[in-house]
């Protein structure tokens, strides 16, 4: 526990808790931008009801530091800064194009993925360090981004791929 | 189909390709670093073994790009250097520590979520686009990217993050 130790499995958790801080904040200055880029209806009010989601998740986060005695401070998140820009080159070079809907809904599912996972390992460390309550809400963000991504596959596969191949056949 | 017309799916599907060949490249580098780092023996043997599996991965893609007369070719991907820095900074920051096999772990995995997602694009859209023979060898991946995040999580639970604890407590 002295100061000089070297970093243990609670400075692991609070580093990450700060890069999931800062994904939370980019996501939530990205999320608008899909949301207008998006043709297809049901995909710009998915984008948009989990834009106010991501808030709460940003929310909970807080709390979580909160418990820690901490404040909420966000950490350089490469891999989120990554997955941003690939979402970023899809609304370039798919703009007015039929298949944009579909890479968009694979940009939002990559950070879906990159989402479940942190949250995934969080929840996991919360439970070996004795932190319920954290990991508690934790479990809650957990779970709607399983829901987000689940449901961004069923628009998907049900509507935004068939539309983006029946506008290629027009 | 003229050369003029729009970005289609089919052309979604072939940056995407493109975008995960170059990934898996990357990955390859990325893994014989990993298994050095880790201290656990089994974590160790979960890397080796992944990076064969990887070995495999590279050629199925390259037989999926066959299938489309096309040459097998990368295309530079934000997303997967992002999640491969942020694995190294784990590896620096946690060097020595007893966390840092739980951090290799969480790194890995970031990479798995990554191709789970996008290996789980281009199945949907190879089927949309009625590429039988390429979705089979995607999905065949696909599968093995869902189990080697499954064993971490398993090792990380039974094992790892344990080790972290214990070690601490010395």
């Amino acid at each position: 526990m002295a100061k000089k130790e070297p970093k243990q499995l609670k400075d692991l958790f609070e580093d990450a808790l700060k890069d999931i801080y800062f994904a939370e904040k980019k996501i939530l200055v990205a999320l608008p931008k899909m949301a207008k880029a998006a043709q297809n209806e049901q995909l710009k009010a998915a984008f948009e009801k989990h834009e106010a989601e991501t808030e709460e998740q940003v929310g909970r986060l807080e709390k979580v530091f909160k418990l820690m005695g901490k404040d909420a401070k966000g950490k350089n998140c490469p891999a989120i800064v990554g997955i941003i820009d690939e979402g970023k080159e899809i609304m370039d070079e798919y703009k007015d194009s039929p298949a944009l809907d579909a890479g968009l809904v694979s940009a939002a599912q990559s950070v879906e993925h990159y989402e479940i996972c942190r949250y995934g390992t969080l929840c996991a460390w919360a439970d070996e360090l004795g932190m319920d309550e954290a990991k508690e809400l934790l479990a809650q963000t957990l779970s709607e981004e399983e829901n987000t991504d689940q449901a961004l596959s069923e628009l998907a596969t049900a509507v935004v791929n068939q539309e983006a191949q029946r506008q290629a056949a027009e």
